[in-house]
């Protein structure tokens, strides 16, 4: 049997201001600091060790890695940069207050950006400055890999080679994982391991700082998951992502 | 023309109390920590980028390492740990404070330790709770690559191989490479690099937390070094370094 925990980024400051974040490299808030210590203390008590750390090319994902690895007392742990697990790319909402936004399109419209599958957000132009072409992280990708928008589907079809050509052969070699992502690139890995319907999967809200663990068969088919930690906290994380997004 | 970048981690706590620290996993003091981020905004400030960088496998040069990519804004850089960059092993020294051992032992059998070429520490017991046997981050190893004491001649034999192996060909590669290391696993390399005599090593003192830089040519032999950074702070923190170990 294989086990792997994935843990949502804590509170961003544009979580906690309400904007559609996406590729923006934003930091933590200290509330963000303080779930992910507390993150790195929970799998340290339950007695979780780890061979190896993937995580995205933001700060606030590599952040919260480091602060848990700190509180595991594991900062030596191989950590993997890769730009495939980064959040889902916002298109020209990146940077706009989610309210803002709402009281401007509608509630209804944020929410079909928001969770629809396969409706993306209009597009940053090319000549955007909010596009991530000149960003020294992507300078070794293929332009057209850098993405301008993107729906839950264009992240899903991203993130998935990463699980096939990195995590899970990773996983079969015995290797205890830890993976500190976005909200939408897990719920492209959730999606996968639990064939999770294209409908379903945008109504799943993944906590911020709380690490979840899958254990898996031999096919790497999910047996169980669950949420490490308190129940009542997770509870109110999961509604706090819920109620992102709605006009104030 | 390559160019890479050594720095010693910011002041550890066993460095402030004056122990022989050694494998000993100890973190920085505030003032390391201060030193730590001084270094990447001086790093920034004079327009260095990376492609990748390498560190031991002990919190003082991780967290260094860490706090300088978070100054320069590149939290998302590739990191390899190798525990062939580690500081020396100080054997049986690991843990006893520098000021009694030199009253113990005189000044002269302690400098004779920590700056003969050839004459390692007393050796850990085999059964020593101070032994690095048992801990993870060293479970891949054979136990014959566990030292239980080192003189300066071999932490020099085992960091030159991560040269030859690992970061040598990363820089004919054209990787622009940065080195978050410790006092004597930076002298070996700067003991290569300069082809500095087994005698003259032992008396080059590093200081902690300042970026020094090396520009090679195409065979990878130095056409120049130069420390960044205030050239006061950088004499006070060299002096400081050479005056550890004194009895008080």
């Amino acid at each position: 049997m294989y086990k792997i925990v994935f843990m949502r980024h804590g509170e961003s400051t544009w979580n906690l201001s309400n904007r559609f974040t996406g590729w923006t490299d934003v930091d933590l808030t200290e509330k963000g600091v303080a779930e992910a210590s507390a993150a790195g203390r929970v799998l340290k008590e339950a007695g979780f060790s780890f061979d190896l750390a993937y995580t995205s090319v933001l700060k606030r994902a590599i952040r919260t890695l480091w602060l848990s690895l700190d509180a595991m007392d594991m900062m030596y742990l191989p950590i993997k940069h890769d730009w495939r697990l980064n959040e889902r790319h916002y298109g020209a909402l990146q940077g706009l207050d989610k309210g803002e936004t709402a009281a401007k399109y509608g509630d209804e419209q944020v929410l079909v950006w928001r969770r629809s599958y396969d409706t993306p957000p209009p597009p940053l132009a090319e000549d955007d400055p909010r596009t991530s072409f000149n960003d020294p992280r992507y300078a070794g990708l293929p332009k057209a890999s850098i993405p301008l928008t993107e729906c839950l589907k264009d992240t899903v079809a991203r993130v998935m080679p990463a699980w096939d050509e990195e995590i899970a052969p990773a996983i079969r070699a015995g290797k205890q994982i830890l993976i500190s992502a976005h909200g939408n690139s897990l719920r492209a890995l959730i999606k996968m391991l639990d064939g999770i319907s294209d409908e379903d999967i945008v109504g799943l809200n993944i906590p911020n700082g709380q690490p979840l663990v899958y254990e898996l068969d031999a096919d790497l088919k999910p047996i169980r998951s669950y949420y490490l930690g308190d129940a009542a906290a997770i509870a109110a994380a999961q509604a706090a992502v819920a109620n992102q997004g709605k006009a104030k």
